[in-house]
């Protein structure tokens, strides 16, 4: 998740320019063999990023396999903390600060620590804080201890339209929300805003006879799309002014946002306190107060979404997380 | 309209309290007669304040009678500028800026210079910016002028009636949203959140089924609530953190609004773009990038409202202005 260090990642025209993942090893190879109670995944409940990592591990049933390790939602100048934890440190990894993790691993690393991030236990080094692999390689190479009944999310024969879709949700939704509310010139968010709600647009049409973004059951695709969704109204509607439509004025998008929201997996997974304290109490260059507003009203979220008409199945041949 | 002076007005508990009104003069009385050509009312077309005299004025066909200045809606250290007008100067009273007035008229004036202020052309002093007063004045005082079929926007017999509601309205809701927006602890702006959505509750209550708020013709009360209204989606929604919901969720409010917006005197009244350039490139301390939202979507402000039903005329006996 982006962090106060704004200058560095702004380009001259006030665009927001997301730095490269740092750390790009892969589990599942001679150096980082798949192997459980190895790895700690460290996340925030806020990050958007992190939150896909969260859902993966638990449609597929890793909980037992890949501990889970959270951050307080907070995060100051040296970046995140293990505050939630007793003692202020990470019980397994014995770290009260994520930074410690990176600068064990690279010690003259000087980006921003960005959750998620997969950590070595034995070593306290980070193996891979590449989020759009790390979710892709639950599914692909942790497949042994995936649980019984777990859903194909990145099946063989869909991958090159999940691919697309989602690079292209990458780029104007999940990234672009972030391009408007991290642009420093008018003209850098107008442009965000546009693509943005061209994009969702789009989605919106694709989801009026479908059910799930590709194929007829959840894919990474669905994932990837209802983790931006989900905080939409929470923080990016007013505070990075993604604001043509909230998500509950979209009907498509919010009946599909609802439909996964109540699907095992996913609405368990969302913890909306620590999203918005995150986003309001963290950015201060967009809300110098760090005042945290009460809104939205979220009980809107178990209304009846009506999308089992179009069919599909979400886990299809598999079965829901218990 | 509050500006970036904001310490002189915030409480020890972090709470936004409103400075008095300085000028407090009423036309009517022998300094200031009524007169028509002698006065200028100075408004911001952002500024829900000055929005309601626009709004009686026009409603009782004032215009000939008491002319308009409009300044610019982003306001700087220096305040309120007439930059609209050529050579930037207001074209009768041959100011630049509206605090030349107030400094002509109290050379020790050293608080907020506001709109709406009327100010006397002759002289060119500030005769009042006590906006409460203002416009039951146009009402009371100034019925020589109105046109024919003016409507009685404060009857008699309703007073004690509009008058308490337009208390409730001005603590809760008018100044209620600021109380939310310049709040600088959470617990002031939490305070005051729940004191402008309860309100709002009750208000959508009573309209639920009677068209105007008192009596069954518009009056001086629908005008009051209808100016923060107006402006609930496109600013104070976002930028206020005002977010429960948006005016568009609240179903009663919302139509109560496109009525009063469709009802001739209100919606051509209206200048989205002052609203919105005001709000968020005038308060650095809320919105530091000074970016201005594109959003929200206008579109559904002329949608059908279906008040009709519930009875009232908007005018009485009186006629809608041309």
């Amino acid at each position: 998740m982006a962090t106060a260090q704004f200058g560095s990642e702004t380009s001259q025209r006030g665009e927001w320019v997301r730095q490269a993942n740092r750390f790009t090893d892969r589990i599942g190879s001679a150096e980082w063999p798949v192997e459980a109670g190895r790895y700690r995944l460290v996340v925030s409940l806020a990050c958007p990023w992190a939150h896909r990592a969260v859902i993966v591990r638990r449609l597929l049933g890793l909980e037992d396999a890949i501990s889970l390790g959270v951050v307080d939602p907070i995060r100051d100048d040296k970046g995140w903390r293990f505050t939630l934890d007793e003692g202020d440190r990470d019980p397994v990894l014995g770290i009260g600060f994520l930074s410690e993790a990176y600068l064990a691993t690279d010690p003259g690393f000087a980006g921003r620590f960005t959750v998620p991030s997969i950590v070595d236990v034995p070593s306290g080094k980070v193996v891979t804080n590449d989020y759009p692999q790390i979710t892709i390689d639950f599914s692909l190479r942790w497949k042994a201890f995936h649980r019984e009944g777990a859903p194909n999310l990145y099946p063989e024969t869909l991958r090159e339209e999940i691919d697309a879709i989602n690079a292209e949700v990458y780029r104007d939704v999940n990234n672009g929300v972030y391009r408007c509310g991290f642009a420093t010139s008018q003209q850098a968010y107008d442009k965000a805003y546009d693509a943005l709600f061209a994009r969702l647009d789009a989605l919106s049409a694709r989801l009026s006879d479908q059910r799930y973004l590709v194929g007829d059951t959840i894919t990474e695709a669905d994932i990837r799309l209802f983790t931006t969704l989900v905080r939409f109204d929470a923080v990016y509607h007013g505070h990075f002014k993604t604001n043509r439509h909230k998500l509950t004025e979209m009907p498509v998008l919010w009946a599909y946002a609802r439909d996964l929201f109540t699907t095992p997996g996913f609405g368990e997974t969302v913890d909306f306190d620590h999203i918005k304290r995150h986003y309001y109490a963290t950015h201060h260059q967009l809300n110098p107060s760090l005042i945290v507003p009460k809104g939205p009203d979220l009980g809107a979220w178990y209304e009846p979404h009506g999308r089992e008409a179009l069919g599909g199945s979400p886990f299809g041949p598999g079965t829901p997380p218990r």
